[in-house]
């Protein structure tokens, strides 16, 4: 293979033309064959390959900056850079990283996982490079939905008014996760069907002259330059950014060519290349909505959608039964449909929901207009990315006491993707906004109980739940819950263990039998069941609470300051993620690491001179 | 006047065309006459009158939602809408906001403060509109830096999208607070200085033709009209907005003309008017920097700039020193320029200083890139303002442990701008954040070691510290600290206070002479000094904590969680603010009224039987 003789960039420059285009295909089969083990984001890679290729052809990572939007796209940059050896373990506890990583490689410009950030850096990078004046290159690769974020289009603004040198490459598929939406994106649209269809070689050159008598030369003689265009009235020119393109993103031959003669324009200028999410396999190109993400597949059949209920479903079931009976429903996700549980609540109610793109922000506020308006907007949100909403939620939503419900998906650690995408913040972020409340239901009917109970009790509520599998509930079923109350799952003598969420399984475990120690389900997090609380500690029961989440300001501090505000002294220890990022790797293997497993709930309690046997025996 | 007959909007539509003229005057009188007695933001509200006026004579608010961006500019519609006889009041305790408050007039369609959020609220509106089948009208007045906001543009693109029926104004005054930046910015006013001088009035009947007949009609027949244009090529064709402009936002008549017949236009369109801030005030036109937010003045003369050395100020000369030392300093704003203190900086260091505009995600995230590329960035931002920028802090900087600096102005309670702006959720949120340190100085002096030793040490460090007066220190003084150390300022034999920043004073001034009471400043919030700590529990201290921040997550729970994580008992109470909003009124007054002030100190030190008289004297 021809991959065995890439240790780095500068081997493929040596490469022939024929031997380019057979690395092109080793390193798509070598994705599948990897990702068919280990999961990943095969369509965006597969997508990616003859760019990554052309790139690497023609700049000089890591002296060149070469910054991936996302970085979901790059594993073919990372077969390229020195890593194929270790490919196998890609988004393996201690391997490499799904996204691109700066304490991974050098050639990994940015540390990344979420979108919309690579122009920001790059305007950074360029800033110092200038300031010192340096001559590399920088070069971004973005994708339509990433560059529609409203960051993006913020850098895009501030990059242009600079006239930064910088390549930026619109890597161009036609769709984000969901099915891309907005404006700009409808207008990418027009100009490949309106434009590059047409005669665009007379135009091409015209605008080619002004830009780079070289690059016009050149054009003048080769037939794939014809297809080049510059818009000068496409939105790219209010920008002052040179608009490039659209052009073939899996064209090998004619994206070297471009890059070679776009390299060395001065001020930013962007390159719009269309790609096939998926390319060159045809399962993946037929479904890249199934194969954006996917765990470890058979390569000859598409992926199992979905392996079980999850709670994503068991929420998008819960909104549509609710949403039958009342019309003030509304659904919002910044462009996580699927990832949402959302698919069925779509079809089902097109005119009360809203995909609003990768703008968590919008996401947030437009959810805060609709509740000025009397409806009752849910926003589907992942944890993680609620962090790109915090003010939002504060300024847009609470200062009101608006009602607002926020599904809170992918709470605690998320597993293969890693430090990025945890959502190990939510709890300290918003335990300290006033009127908002927090609850964490132990399984689908207490789901279904709390957003009932949240649309009864009215403002901005959070309701949060893990990445995981649950168990499905019967249509029609919706339990009373009683607000702010604890639930006690197990008695215990000495010790009570407060726990939520994906850690009760884990508290029930390590309690087993044993008569001494007790586990509740603490699933109102703000307010806390200070009654019950109160009453556990008069009792003289020991207090460990164990949290899939930060430690700093999360539950555990919840319990801490209730005490001391009732003026009470007990014996409480905290279990909770230390301070650090969590690695990749399997979740419950990342929670034993943390200590909050049963292991880690038994070793605690042994502190205490609890001694227990082995899971579900008593000592 | 004028002014005595107008109750609300409806008596508006009742005056004639010179009434209308004269009204204008009054306002602009009473905002004036008001503004110079409370402070406030005079510039921009000043420049809005005539276009509030035509507004409220075409619009029929409350049923037709009229949005405000930032709020601030929304005097005259306060004075219209039936508070002009609390518009003494304005921004003084319980008195009527400084911004649009919905909880204060049906006709505030949303609460507001921070830039760039109307056109997500009002994407929510009209999606709740429409669903309902509703046929009101929805406005948004947004300022040319608020609309280069990521998160105004990322919900334009979904407007654009959808095709909402919605008119957006683009107040455009050529700055916000700081002079605009941005490319769009730029592009705006080369639409005026080429166009609107230019042969219009064919161009824009041809294009009105085909967006409104009647519209057509009429402006062949009006000389105002003819200024109109529609320009296709530019950006907000691209969205899908229909643009309109741009027109003389100072001209009444020609605004209620245009608007009484852009209101019933199907889909979104965008009106651009071109304002003066400060208009019909020489002295603030001449400077609406200096005008943009004002304290009390004298309407015969120019501000006083600055009243006294504030930390902004101790920060940015600590800056200047730092950048003259070092060549990796870089300094970044998102559009506070002035506020932050860097005024001279930006002049002394051109090269070595950014303004991202109004896009706080793009400012941290600008820096994240500045220290990939090895330069020792400093982000000079708000503690409010920091909340829009969580996930950047997160996953761009804190992930990869960079050399970002944080300055954060305006920590705690801010006074007239109350609950969207003051600074009270910085220490939960960046608490949970692995990697970041938090240090709090307590005057100027060691501010300056706290940057100096944030340097030394690396990484992400945040230096928070209130908008208030400090005295100033000489050039050259850069006094070491020894990291994460607290300091005992006053030794006490039974309670020792924790206090840092702002509180501190309030400490020692309850503490006084009394030898029972201590005073620690305990400036760093992250690491805590945990040997101290120790230290005083062991001694058989009470631990009295106090803090300009929300109690939920603060730095009493850190302590509380330290003393867990020591395994030690301890008596401690803290004392921060209570978990509801806090309103606007003066600093010192709103602490003592949330219990953190020398009053509440000794209340709560009370309560441990340790009855303090009153300040300055033993008990």
């Amino acid at each position: 293979m021809l991959l065995d003789r890439i240790q780095g960039p500068e081997d493929v420059k040596r490469l022939s033309g024929e031997e380019l285009l057979q690395l092109v295909e080793e390193l798509r089969s070598e994705i599948i064959r990897v990702t068919a083990r280990t999961g990943g984001h095969l369509a965006s890679s597969l997508g990616a390959v003859e760019l990554i290729v052309a790139l690497h052809r023609v700049f000089h990572s890591p002296k060149d900056r070469v910054l991936f939007d996302v970085g979901h796209q790059a594993y073919a940059h990372k077969l390229l850079t020195g890593r194929r050896d270790r490919f196998e373990t890609l988004r393996q506890e201690g391997g490499i990283a799904g996204f691109t990583k700066v304490s991974e490689s050098p050639h990994d410009a940015i540390t990344v996982g979420h979108a919309s950030t690579s122009l920001a850096n790059a305007l950074g990078m360029a800033l110092a490079r200038d300031v010192r004046g340096e001559d590399h290159k920088i070069v971004v690769v973005i994708g339509d939905g990433a560059l529609t974020g409203g960051m993006a289009l913020a850098a895009l603004n501030k990059i242009g008014e600079l006239g930064k040198d910088m390549l930026i490459i619109l890597n161009d598929n036609e769709m984000s996760i969901s099915p891309n939406v907005g404006a700009l994106n409808r207008y990418f649209r027009s100009l490949q069907v309106q434009r590059w269809l047409q005669d665009a070689e007379e135009r091409g050159k015209r605008v080619l002259e002004k830009i780079s008598p070289r690059l016009y030369e050149l054009a003048d003689r080769a037939k794939e330059a014809a297809k080049l265009l510059v818009h000068q009235e496409n939105p790219f020119y209010a920008w002052r950014i040179r608009y490039v393109g659209p052009v073939d993103g899996h064209d090998l031959k004619g994206l070297i060519y471009l890059l070679d003669h776009l390299k060395d324009l001065k001020g930013p200028t962007l390159l719009h290349i269309v790609t096939k999410k998926g390319h060159g396999y045809k399962l993946a190109e037929e479904d890249p909505v199934k194969w954006h993400g996917v765990g470890p597949f058979d390569p000859k059949a598409p992926p199992k959608s979905g392996k079980g209920y999850t709670w994503s479903l068991a929420f998008g079931d819960a909104l549509i039964e609710l949403a039958e009976k009342d019309e003030r429903i509304f659904a919002i996700t910044p462009a996580m449909r699927e990832g949402s549980g959302l698919t069925e609540y779509a079809e089902r109610f097109p005119d009360r929901y809203v995909d609003v793109g990768i703008a968590e922000d919008v996401a947030v506020t437009t959810g805060a207009g609709l509740a000025l308006a009397g409806m009752r907007p849910v926003v589907a949100i992942y944890s993680t990315f609620l962090q790109r909403a915090v003010d939002q939620v504060i300024h847009d939503v609470a200062i009101e006491n608006l009602n607002v419900i926020f599904a809170i998906d992918r709470a605690g650690l998320v597993g293969a993707d890693g430090p990025t995408h945890h959502g190990v913040f939510d709890l300290a972020i918003l335990r300290a906004v006033p009127n908002l409340k927090i609850l964490a239901p132990k399984d689908a009917a207490e789901l279904r109980a709390m957003l009932k109970a949240a649309l009864e009790v009215g403002g901005p509520v959070a309701i949060r739940y893990p990445r995981a599998k649950v168990a499905p509930v019967a249509p029609g079923t919706w339990p009373e819950i009683a607000w702010g109350t604890w639930e006690v799952l197990k008695e215990g003598s000495e010790v009570m263990i407060l726990a939520f969420g994906k850690t009760l399984e884990y508290a029930l475990s390590a309690a087993g039998e044993d008569p001494r120690v007790g586990v509740v389900n603490a699933r109102f997090i703000k307010p806390l069941d200070e009654a019950m609380l109160e009453r556990l500690v008069r009792e003289g029961k020991k207090i460990l609470t164990v949290e899939d989440h930060q430690l700093a300001g999360g539950f555990g501090s919840a319990v801490l300051e209730a005490l001391e505000k009732m003026g009470l002294g007990a014996e409480v220890k905290r279990l909770g993620l230390p301070d650090r990022f969590t690695e990749q790797g399997k979740i419950e293997s990342l929670h034993e690491k943390a200590g909050i497993g049963p292991e880690g709930i038994r070793r605690a309690l042994a502190e205490w001179g609890l001694a227990l046997a082995p899971t579900g025996r008593t000592a």
